[in-house]
């Protein structure tokens, strides 16, 4: 390092998507390190409508590491940011920037302090997902900042040491965090298994649930899982394996059927999993259950299955429709039965990729209520509908792994002060 | 038989108990001898708040067997009856009455029609296992009616193939159904662990849940069950068992924590399953996932369990409280929580034994209103409350096995007639 009292800042800004399993994470053998019980496969989301943008900043004039999340400062004291911090410190080597005249040798990262700053284009309430594409992008930044010379893969077991799901971000398309082996949790990784490219056709919709629960934590839904159901070993030993190889087959064959069977089956299955639990754990609530009984029910008057649905830790679900005119379909149905609250507009209900709706034939919230009843409900009940119960739509698709953003003006840091624009 | 021209009808009315399985039964290995693939221990519910009350009645007049279910004639013609009826039969015996001068060998049996009255002091369509009292009332009154000599175990046997927790409805108190080997099912019958007078301390109060969903059978969830879900062998193989010792050990000793913990775990483990079927199966609803929170959030703010919850096929909650003294507790909780609709008076919003309600200090719906919030909610939100979510609680308790009801006007069919009076 040059000099202490040199004024320069030096950043990194990049963007990392969140992503949603398909065969779900759920239970760690090793608290720390954060080390499952079983393989998991993601779809990585499209960065446009869900995605963390992170800014990490380094100057010799920082006298500590600091973080501000949405424009908040928040502690980093806590054990999962040391930990990524420590890793990536450790991992960092030297660095130059002959323009700035910046030159930071691989030892002098121990003694620097950073800046970070982190901005979720969704809302971090909505259960999203946040952390996953959180700590992927502190990790990913703070790598390219430090000049990490580590793969990716690597880069991932960093990640998952920030949240479990992290990892699976690292990667677009299609993703598979191997449970690995080792006690020090080395080989417990990601790996992509066919980029975003590969299966262009699927379109996924996101339904924000409305709750008036507070939901148990991941974390220590997870635990108390592992602590008491007598489920949860059977599953994470005999069933997830095999569904594991089965999906990685559908996933290369573009076998939508096969997809879907084993999304919504394993989706089910960590929900039971939930219920099983001691105290048990409900993420999913009536409106969840109504749009998996709504899914089911199309499936099945249909030759086979053109939706797959998938709930993480909340009541919010995650449909994926095998092509974009399953999809206008789709949300037509969910329009249907989940009509807005009157004070809502069709521009916040709806959001994303709003041009679906064109296919759909709704140009405004009027248009909802004309929308007639699909025909496999016609034999039941005329009004099932179910007004106010979603808070709004996500229409996205998969998308790509996470980007550097080389435009400054992206930086969410001054790169003058180091602090937040 | 005398002569096929006598006027006489030989009636017996008998009352029979439905009851609440605290170990669930969810799967059979055969479908048409109803055999379990797991047992089951359930407690009798007092007749006094649920029951069924049923006369049978034999005459030469009689041209068909024919059935009145709660004042509606509805078809004996499905397999069900056909063989309680059949299976009754074969084991008819002599039957003389000398007044009456009435003399049935047991040959005639095979040549005589009967006559069936049926009715449930509970609304039946309310899911509260009216299948159960049904059968076991039909077999029990048409084996005393046919002086059929076999114990009551045998008896189960045959109420079994009617429905199959109707077997655990011919005795009071708690009752196991064993599975059994044989194939031909003469081992699966039900068994009396001990009776009512063992455990009197316990109070059973009943949340009938207002559902808009239309329930999946229990006949094709557990088919369908048993047919996709990757969980329940392991759960009839591996985790019942030992739950069924554990149960038998803490019915015997009267031991509240243990029989708490085994029923809940159990309610959630029969619908974890449910969850994990293909479609998935929910019969719990958002008011019955409240309940279990109040009730699990309770029981963790004292010493030890207070009261246990179970569901069965139905978002109704059955909440078993240690005492008459946790029970008006109990009834405190869930009717801040769940107060009656405006236009429910409290005579049909709690029923059954009412005299819980002096102990709750209520004694008008104003009351409800009043009730300050449970101490283990005040660091939560203010106001959780759930109006019309619970449409009544029935309060009732352990109870008797089948009786015979010899008062000729406690009878459902006309002396004179056979028809319903």
């Amino acid at each position: 390092m040059a000099c202490e009292s040199e004024k320069w800042v030096l950043m990194v800004t990049a963007q990392t998507p969140t992503n949603i399993a398909v065969i779900k994470y759920w239970g760690k053998r090793d608290e720390s390190l954060i080390l499952p019980i079983n393989d998991s496969i993601s779809v990585t989301l499209d960065p446009e409508h869900l995605c963390t943008t992170t800014t990490v900043a380094v100057s010799p004039r920082f006298d500590q590491d600091r973080m501000w999340l949405n424009g908040r400062e928040i502690s980093l004291s806590g054990g999962r940011y040391q930990r990524c911090l420590r890793e990536i410190r450790s991992r960092a080597s030297d660095v130059e920037d002959e323009k700035k005249g910046i030159k930071i040798a691989k030892k002098d990262w121990e003694n620097l302090h950073v800046h970070i700053a982190s901005y979720n284009n969704f809302p971090t309430a909505a259960g999203l997902a946040s952390s996953a594409a959180g700590f992927a992008c502190l990790v990913f930044s703070l790598a390219k900042l430090m000049n990490v010379k580590e793969d990716q893969g690597k880069l991932s077991a960093v990640a998952r040491q920030g949240s479990g799901s992290a990892c699976r971000s690292l990667y677009g398309g299609f993703v598979k965090w191997i449970m690995g082996k080792h006690d020090d949790g080395s080989d417990s990784i990601a790996v992509q298994l066919a980029d975003e490219k590969h299966w262009d056709d699927l379109v996924i919709v996101i339904a924000v649930v409305s709750s008036r629960q507070k939901e148990t934590s991941s974390t220590s839904g997870m635990r108390e899982s592992v602590e008491t159901s007598m489920l949860i070993k059977h599953r994470a030993k005999e069933v997830v394996p095999k569904r594991i190889v089965d999906m990685e087959e559908a996933i290369k064959n573009r076998d939508f059927p096969s997809f879907a069977h084993l999304a919504c089956a394993d989706s089910n299955q960590f929900h039971a999993v939930c219920l099983d639990t001691c105290p048990p754990i409900f993420y999913m609530n009536d409106t969840s259950h109504r749009i998996i009984g709504c899914v089911e029910k199309w499936n099945r008057s249909e030759e086979s299955p053109q939706v797959a649905y998938t709930f993480d830790a909340g009541p919010n679900a995650v449909l994926i429709a095998r092509n974009r005119k399953v999809a206008a379909s789709l949300l037509q149905r969910l329009l249907f039965h989940f009509p807005p609250s009157s004070d809502t507009d069709l521009s916040s209900y709806v959001i994303g990729d709003k041009s679906i709706l064109q296919d759909v034939g709704v140009a405004d919230v009027k248009d909802i209520d004309a929308l007639p009843a699909p025909p496999e409900v016609k034999d039941n009940i005329p009004s099932q509908k179910y007004k106010g119960d979603v808070s709004y739509f996500i229409c996205t698709k998969p998308g790509k792994g996470p980007v550097l953003l080389p435009d400054k003006n992206q930086a969410l840091l001054s790169p003058e002060t180091g602090l937040p624009k």
